[in-house]
């Protein structure tokens, strides 16, 4: 049964940072918990935006792929959609945005997702490169990662909120991903300008965290000496 | 349907610092998310813990009573009980054991519930009292609690472990209630030496946190002001 107001998590961030990378989770065992939502693959594979219940990847080399159930993944989001209408905004900064759908939200105490479609520019985006064991921490990664850019573009944003409380296990703050509705274009969101667009969002009241129990080398990991929160902001 | 791998909370061990102490959930409605669990009701009124599916309140005065479906609390937690055996252990010491447990378990990264049923000695209990609107804080509470000791008690612990990463949602490492056989005695553990037990525990993959979305002051709240860190680890 869908639940609407239910934030489902896979793995947590801060398992990212010392490379616990491995898949543990499938595709289509995610789908079972929404049908929109944000991820990476196993070893930092791409980035992820499932959309209408189809999982999309953009790889290291820009390229959209649409990904099989059996795609494995060490970090998801999902949440069943039924979005509403926040507000029609025109020429907005990602940070202007950003503020503005907190203070109209009133939810900067719990999870939400939001969703933007329209017309943007200047959208700037990254994806990861897939590491194969021993895999790569978060910090050599990111020194890895593909930035690209696009002047103009129409596509669908889809972001999390989450409060500051729950820094390490998600992103606290905001976590765009992006797609364009050509499929040639997407990737975790750096920076955009909104130039025309619907902003609806979607309140959770429930911020289910699943972590992967089974992976010997994520339950025997000492995550005391690693400098999570630092490598976090430095990476996102 | 019971789900064994899910440890559920309602609130946050965060909102109880600056005093968000409005009962937002019913015992009622807990115990459809759990059999066994621990919790406090509206204004920090005194110590919950839940048995075979019953709420037992340990009141300021240290009074053991059945809590109706209608009592309302701020923080809770519950889940449906499929303990395993780790260990009969004798003589030991409540950090003797928190240690052993871990190691025993091996699942330091992730919620786990134990339960011990034995006979203990030096039990160091602490109930807090109910404050009104306006609530007190979390260290207001914390100074007018009262402190119970019992030298000789036959009962039952239940402990909560959580991964350090959770800190401020929860109480990272271990919380633990207890309630006698007689009911005559329990509350939060400060400590206890078990003189003779079997300790068994119940490993959870899923975390379900639920927050009080619809109580205006938790939403409206400003936490970046609550020194939530200190608070709580003064406190708990």
């Amino acid at each position: 049964m869908a639940k609407h107001t239910t934030l489902y998590q896979h793995g947590t961030l801060a398992l990212l940072v010392p490379g616990l990378l491995r898949g543990t989770m499938t595709m289509g065992e995610l789908l079972k918990h929404g049908d929109t939502g944000i991820g990476t693959g196993e070893g930092l594979d791409g980035e992820l935006i499932i959309l209408d219940g189809k999982g999309y990847q953009v790889d290291a080399s820009g390229k959209v792929n649409l990904v099989p159930d059996s795609f494995t993944m060490p970090f998801a989001n999902a949440h069943y959609a039924r979005y509403s209408p926040l507000a029609e905004l025109e020429n907005v900064s990602q940070d202007d945005l950003n503020e503005q759908v907190v203070s109209l939200s009133r939810a900067a105490n719990t999870f939400f997702s939001i969703k933007i479609t329209g017309s943007f520019s200047d959208v700037k985006t990254r994806a990861v490169r897939k590491s194969e064991p021993p895999f790569h921490t978060l910090a050599q990664t990111a020194r890895n990662q593909k930035i690209f850019t696009k002047d103009q573009v129409k596509g669908t944003l889809i972001g999390y909120y989450s409060p500051e409380l729950f820094d390490g296990a998600a992103v606290a703050g905001f976590h765009h991903h992006f797609l364009s509705d050509d499929h040639q274009f997407g990737g975790h969101v750096l920076d955009f300008h909104l130039d025309k667009g619907d902003v609806s969002y979607q309140l959770f009241d429930t911020f289910e965290q699943h972590l992967p129990v089974n992976d010997k080398d994520y339950m025997q990991h000492d995550f005391s000496t690693d400098n999570i929160f630092e490598s976090i902001h430095t990476s996102e």
